[in-house]
């Protein structure tokens, strides 16, 4: 049914997008987002010490951007204790997942390789909306021909 | 004839960035090498006070990273004077110059447009040698086909 696609597209590459704008989200606030995100979906509790150790910073950097994050109505947290994705910082931290699996299943098909996280991590941050647009599009048109 | 073909993509998309690494260029001075190599190309005299105008920078900045590249032997400079590049200057501008070319024309592609600066000036410096020669390869053959 293209007309659902469509909207659930549109959701994915644009609207993702204008909720990152409009919180002045940073490219290091999107690594922890998407960091929380993919430790919440695999069941891990999220402490700082954890987020800390697989974003290869320190405890006390993580603690100021977990406080940023707090601020900007993403995450709960409590001292020494979890840390909860609120609802919107639930929806961008999908929307930012989904941005990365887009971005690197296109780089793997453009580079015909099984991995490209690093430089899928590297311009994550940078693509635009309708670019986004246009790799989920490739992306599609691939799997069409088999 | 492939081999030639061959070898002028490897440097393009190999050493240029081994030199860059060897040099830690920044993205900045990427941005900058790159900008004077345009205006030497246009015939134009390049002063830090246009190249201050053109990148949308305070003079005392361009001062500085003007100093920088001077101590990277990628360009001569003469207090209230002309920036000229060196030869090693060059080949590092041709290189940049080429590989904005290349990723400008893989979004105008993908895209469907014909102009993608905005995108290209935020990723250009994130895209890896592979990547790069997977572009070049798409565009040739997006030509082949007409």
């Amino acid at each position: 049914m293209p007309d659902e696609r469509g909207e659930s597209e549109a959701f994915r590459t644009l609207n993702g997008y204008r909720e990152a704008e409009k919180m002045k989200i940073t490219p290091s606030m999107e690594d922890y987002l998407e960091m929380i995100m993919r430790l919440s979906a695999d069941g891990e509790a999220v402490r700082v010490c954890n987020l800390a150790r697989k974003l290869h910073v320190t405890p006390s950097s993580a603690t100021k951007m977990i406080t940023q994050l707090c601020e900007k109505g993403c995450v709960y947290a409590e001292r020494y204790g979890d840390v909860t994705l609120t609802e919107y910082g639930r929806n961008m931290g999908t929307f930012l997942m989904r941005r990365h699996e887009t971005i690197h299943a296109f780089f793997c098909m453009l580079n015909g390789s099984r991995c490209e996280l690093s430089q899928t991590e590297k311009v994550e941050h940078f693509i635009e909306p309708h670019t986004l647009a246009s790799m989920e599009r490739a992306i599609e048109l691939y799997k069409e021909k088999g």
